[in-house]
């Protein structure tokens, strides 16, 4: 039997925050935007469609919640998000996975969408505690139990 | 009572396709990519969470129908579909919309998004009928009562 696991590529953009009823949610590290990547625990899943109707549901729900951590992020860092934006791409890594990434009109790459472009900047080790904790108290409703 | 209205910049760049349970659902007025463009029926909607619980689990089950089509479209125009990509930005048009987009590694935007990326290129009548056509089939059983 196949077991679970994280792309390789996604696990080094990201740190992992909380284990939710259906996905992983990881901190993507880059301290341009807050942002939350969701990462269902389904083997072989790459399009929406492999999942049940109930799990994608389910990931719809982690999905708000993950919007409102990343709200929480940007506030904590007084960078207070003005709109999400949430996508599942996959054009690099196939693994399905959904991104929750908070934006400003002064943000580096608004209007466009934060994925490509240019490079991640690393957290400072402060604003990632903080960024870490303001995440996490959001997310708590969701945890696995 | 405020009346739901699709925001001009949707009507423009789009075309009706078919009233869903939640959502108005319309061909992207652009033949570089399969794109079917979901706008929930709801005054006033930005984000996710202005939706209910019910709303939204509708709304996934409309992106995985409305992938079904992208599909549908890609192999009637002779390019199926390699992958494909969702996304509620709303940067631009702050109008909650959901666009499922079908990829192909062969794509002018490949692996980047599609959103902001170049201009529009438009169809040709028989391939927009036919698109049109395999669109509308495959979103049969999602249509409003």
């Amino acid at each position: 039997m196949a077991v679970f696991a994280i792309d390789p590529r996604l696990l080094s953009a990201s740190e992992p925050l909380a284990s939710l009823k259906l996905s992983e949610a990881r901190l993507q590290a880059d301290a341009r935007w807050p942002w939350i990547v969701l990462v269902p625990r389904k083997v072989g899943a790459r399009e929406l469609e492999h999942l049940t109707a109930a799990d994608r549901a389910t990931l719809m729900e982690e999905a708000v919640a993950a919007g409102v951590a990343v709200r929480a992020i940007g506030a904590a860092s007084g960078r207070p998000v003005e709109k999400l934006n949430i996508g599942a791409l996959g054009n690099r890594v196939e693994q399905l996975h959904l991104h929750v990434v908070g934006r400003r009109a002064d943000d580096p790459a608004w209007p466009d969408p934060v994925w490509g472009m240019g490079e991640p900047r690393a957290y400072s080790e402060s604003v990632l505690a903080a960024a870490r904790e303001a995440a996490l108290t959001a997310l708590q409703g969701m945890k696995r139990k």
